[in-house]
């Protein structure tokens, strides 16, 4: 049996386009004589769907295409996955459908409900699984979480008489996934002595990124054949057990810059923008997000702006116009002094007898803000912002300000990693993408005089693990002190992270790049009175 | 029996602070001889503590406190909402403590995990019901959505011999809920034969307001007493049966004025603010938020800035002024016109050979929100944003000016009924608070010449019928016409609500008073190609 493992990127809404796309495949799949086309999880609808499986007319178009797809089957099956209807509940399901026939419906028993996931919300579990005699072999259908379940539906299925099983999968990315997700998929063929075809979904959908990467998984836990991450690949099997083993080839950086690089291409593409605007400070957070953006959207598609102030030093200007030669974008220079003049001259009686405090400062970051975004209304250009992570978690952004824009590229990549991927960035490209002189400056967000990150924060690489135990790893004040971090300092920056809270629930959507991205995936209530000691 | 339902007001994380209050309860139910005290749901977590949850120092310290709890039993029985831990799963629970003894814990069954609610994400489902024998009665425990079940644990309580029902409460206010409620728990204890204390929370979290309104049900159904709504109270039943049936009265203007008052004062009570700062336009929504402010904060805490422009009308600081003498406010008056004239200087080069459009609009919307972040950054001030649900609803704001603030009074109030808030407000002050010339002058953004809300939306009673078919209802397309509205004009408006999720997504915390306000209880993604065509 020839199996084409049709890993596409579907669009969330877009239900006729995603049904198009699964037409093309199958095309493709009967030239190159495949039996069967395997599809990932939710295909119709794009995953995840959300509140759109609220509206009955949604749900009702999805199953009508489901129908009109069943006349593209002549002489070839198909695994594709939807959205079923049965009494008024709802299930994540996947359709076998062979030779113009639906043979099986298969609902997916394991409903994830954590993280990013709200599949209770909308899905009733599937109570049973699925076997399909198809020629002569006997498949197991299961969908996503099915398959992270020790003793469940991959077992059941295997007593069954399972002799391969397929998994459609939206499984999100994020750094270090990829290991985690193939060792659990290599543990369910091996313990349950059984092959797996494993399909997953790749593109970007609003915060997640979905990597691909679908997995040939022989009956000893080997994997024999892997698919492309981050590109769509309609790949083919046959005779797995016959396959050699091919190593799992893994680098985090790499993975993470290609993450972000797909993540902004299809916010852009799937919302209709070609062009963005950056503000860009010589800094490097808002170097690595413009290099993100010209992989993403083409040079001619990414424009730089460059906003000095009074506080801004010789660097602000010089490294962005730097970087903004390396890669070949334009960069206007639009100082903000007269207009932070005219702001300090018309709040003179409000702000008579006070001292320079966050409000000046803000205010500049403001103008910045304001500027991108006249830019955005004038001519159309999706603003991107350019926080990074140890920022956000701590508060040392200005709302409105630095964190205006469309979509956050780089909040869920902690500062220590910033510098990482820039580094990998010039490594990969043979030269100096992002300025040395920007790599290796203090970080500063130059709003008052001599102002450093140090001033008000600790040391980046004694930040970023105590975010990363807190914010990702969810460890108490307790346990992150056990780590070896002082006491005060883990205090003030759970405190700082706490309350945040407020500015994140305003910030731009962001890309998700860890296990724990601010977002959807960590519900935090800003009322909130815990402290940790 | 005599029993104390003690609506409480409880704060998210506040654990001691919530212990305290307990306790505070305790000893004047005791002073009143009571025998059993009743209290909301997860009181000593406050509701809903979303993911801290997932903070295993957070659950360890709820159950210290519950067990410290136990030695302020002395001679009375209490039931407490706490998170129960077993095995490595959390219960949401309730733990009925007599004389210092924890006799019962109840593990809810029912969790709800649709619009707002999350439990799924944390708690595990308990599987069996729980009677206590107290003083010669059998009391059956309940907690919230148990008791919203036919044929649920009420039905299960009944059968076991249960002569009471407790329930235990965090159910969110929306406008015409008192009713729903009402109507739920009275069935229960009709259908099954039972009288009902229900017990509910009042405050105000974040989005959700509780209501408190906590009820007396007997055995037949009928309402024999209520707590009152938005406020603390600590009040006592005994002989259920042998009361007389009382009116459930309903005032829907009543209500949401109250709930957004109380989401005001203890957003801001609860996050340590004290003073808001408003920009007031002239306009209805501006006059409304400020009047509900000054209800929930008091007038030395409020103060109202106007920030006139070429394009306002003269109305638009003389009704702001007057406004504010009702209100007994101050109010600064500051023109924008030299800042909005030195960033068109700056931009000249950009903005060459190009059009006054949108970008000019905005950059006047964001100098607004840029002054009114100045001030609250130099004087500590939070800032209310102004728009409501029409506008929220078709995009009609901007990003960063009129939408920035740290809490959205009217979000969730469709257009038609700010104008009913604000007569019912003159109404019962007995005078003009909200002047009569800004109830009947036609709405305007007053971005450009002679704007009106007319030039770009359908007249508001038109407009919102359809906002809540489309948003609260869940209605496609073909249905909303179906209710007798021209199909070109539907077709647009539901395209601009789901165009402009985006920027909903990054709005302010919105105050909910509709049983589906934007916000955690509706997740729509923002990539999203749906056409409901």
């Amino acid at each position: 049996m020839k199996i084409a493992i049709a890993q596409i990127n579907t669009t969330v809404g877009n239900i006729t386009g995603n049904f198009e796309k699964i037409i093309s495949n199958i095309t493709k799949a009967k030239n190159e004589n495949a039996d069967l086309v395997v599809f990932p999880e939710l295909t119709l609808t794009g995953y995840p769907p959300r509140d759109l499986l609220i509206k009955k007319s949604f749900v009702k178009k999805n199953i009508e295409v489901l129908n009109q797809l069943v006349d593209f089957t002549e002489n070839i099956a198909i695994v594709v996955g939807f959205v079923d209807e049965k009494n008024g509940n709802l299930y994540n399901a996947a359709a076998f459908i062979k030779n113009k026939k639906i043979v099986e419906i298969y609902h997916k028993i394991h409903l994830p409900n954590y993280d990013v996931f709200d599949e209770k919300r909308y899905f009733t579990a599937g109570s049973t699984t699925s076997l399909v005699n198809f020629k002569g072999v006997k498949l197991g259908l299961t969908i996503c979480e099915d398959i992270w379940i020790d003793n469940g539906p991959a077992y059941d299925l295997k007593k069954k008489g399972a002799e391969l099983i397929i998994n459609i999968s939206a499984s999100p990315f994020h750094a270090g996934k990829e290991k985690i997700r193939l060792n659990v998929v290599a543990k369910q063929a091996k313990e349950n002595n059984i092959p797996i075809v494993y399909c997953n979904l790749i593109g970007g959908q609003d915060d997640l990124i979905f990597d691909g990467r679908s997995y040939v998984i022989n009956c000893k836990g080997k994997l024999v054949q892997q698919s492309k991450s981050f590109v769509e690949e309609l790949s083919y099997v046959s005779n797995i057990e016959s396959k050699n083993e091919i190593a799992f080839i893994e680098n985090e950086n790499k993975s993470i810059y290609n993450a972000l690089v797909l993540g902004v291409k299809d916010y852009f593409r799937k919302n209709g923008f070609k062009n963005t605007v950056i503000g860009l400070s010589g800094g490097i957070d808002s170097a690595l997000t413009a290099a993100i953006a010209v992989d993403a959207l083409g040079k001619d598609n990414v424009r730089g702006v460059s906003m000095p102030s009074k506080f801004s030093s010789k660097g602000s200007i010089s490294d962005s116009l730097d970087l903004a030669e390396n890669l070949e974008i334009p960069c206007d220079v639009v100082p903000i002094k007269d207009i932070y003049n005219s702001y300090l001259k018309t709040l003179k009686t409000q702000f008579a007898n006070t001292k320079f405090n966050v409000a000046e400062e803000n205010i500049q970051a403001r103008i910045r803000g304001n500027i991108l975004m006249a830019l955005s209304n004038k001519f159309g250009y999706l603003v991107l912002t350019t926080g990074n992570k140890s920022e956000s978690s701590v508060g040392y952004s200005t709302l409105y300000g630095d964190m205006a824009g469309g979509l956050a590229v780089i909040s869920d990549v902690l500062k220590t990693k910033v510098y990482e991927l820039s580094r990998y960035i010039n490594e990969v490209k043979g030269k100096e993408v992002i300025p040395v002189s920007t790599i290796t400056k203090p970080p500063s967000a130059e709003l008052r005089e001599d102002q450093k990150d140090s001033d008000s924060l600790p040391e980046y690489d004694i930040l970023d693990p105590i975010l990363k135990a807190y914010v990702e790893d969810d460890l108490g004040k307790e346990a992150i002190i056990r780590l070896g971090f002082d006491d005060a300092i883990v205090t003030r920056i759970i405190n700082l992270v706490d309350r945040n809270e407020y500015k994140r629930q305003q910030a731009a959507l962001g890309l998700r790049i860890t296990s724990r991205a601010f977002g959807q995936g960590r519900r935090m209530p800003i009322t909130n009175r815990w402290k940790d000691d």
